[in-house]
């Protein structure tokens, strides 16, 4: 297709798709003249990737090129793929973080983690700190506990990773990582909601629907 | 204490306590002459719950006020006073939102949640709607299976909640909130890599010590 069809098919308009292949985000097209290209369907899959990880991922244009770049140059294994892709995802913290307390809690987590890679540490870090910094202590057996639940949920969701393309991978893993998160924090809010009313008992608690309310 | 002393105990500049004084949030000192007062231990304990709201909770100040507010004029219950708390730490959502598929799904979980307080769905009606309209879709077995997790963790926060006071409970509920949201998204990443490492295997994989990792 012309490049015009390819921006009808994918909703990007032309300029924008101009200005990714000028990037090097997006593939260049088979040159049919000096003025025209045809493009295919890899590259309407890959404009899909490019705005799931400038738009929702809110990635900046450097740390895309680095996760497409996987793709064109595929890792060996999916797990270094999966390296990469959240490492780009990785909020950004503080320089002078100190990552011992992080690296402490992730080994008695006993979880495996790449000792080459200790700024993967860093958001754990940068968590801990602040509460530090606010005077809001939790015990040691408090942050496992939170590590284990939230392990029990990633477990789940990296089984659900789709290994059949890398593209489907990457797309599936930049969405998973920042669109769960929001979920995430929502759910726990609305669950602290139902807990306290357990707890403290809501003055005139009222459930929406008493029938629908399941036990436990 | 004067003025000057309130100050030096909390490490908070006397013309942001005169700020705090003048906006409501601090309750006026004794006053001993007309240029004069006295301040307590009661203002001393505020201001550090000011701090928190301000600086870690990131509240506005009139957000503060309403939290304080709940202090001064305490309700009925600890139920209501956590309500509130949470209530002013809500992100802000659009305002077209669509709660209805959030409400099913609290039903679903058989959660309980005050119908005259719908607004408490927007962030989870929000999430939803963004992973909708980024195409990432997650069946009803899969969200329930996140809200069953996330209230495992809200039902031990909650059981956590001091009630001596009403003053220690606003800020543990106002610190926890906030502070343990990056804890917990950090902690997930950090458990994608162990559990990608067991599904697909590193490469290199290499144990940052055998010894230190737990079965299973």
């Amino acid at each position: 297709m012309k490049m015009s069809e390819l921006s009808r098919e994918s909703g990007v308009a032309v300029a924008t798709i101009k200005y990714y292949l000028r990037e090097g985000l997006l593939h260049e097209g088979l040159r049919t003249s000096a003025t025209q290209a045809q493009y295919d369907a890899s590259h309407l899959a890959r404009l899909g990737l490019i705005r799931a990880l400038l738009g929702t991922g809110n990635l900046s244009v450097a740390a895309t090129r680095n996760v497409l770049a996987e793709l064109d140059h595929p890792a060996e294994s999916m797990h270094d793929i999966l390296g990469t892709v959240t490492e780009q995802l990785m909020p950004a913290t503080d320089e002078g973080l100190d990552l011992t307390r992080a690296e402490a809690l992730v080994r008695s987590l006993g979880w495996w983690f790449d000792p080459d890679h200790r700024d993967q540490l860093r958001p754990l870090a940068a968590a801990l700190a602040a509460m530090d910094s606010a005077g809001f202590e939790l015990s040691d057996r408090i942050l496992i506990g939170y590590g284990r639940a939230m392990h029990k949920i990633a477990e789940g969701e990296v089984r659900r990773v789709p290994d059949d393309s890398p593209e489907a991978t990457v797309r599936y893993v930049a969405l998973g990582v920042v669109l769960v998160e929001p979920l995430l924090l929502a759910l726990r809010r609305l669950a602290h909601i139902d807990a306290s009313a357990s707890r403290f008992g809501a003055k005139n608690l009222r459930l929406p629907d008493p029938a629908d309310r399941s036990p436990g």
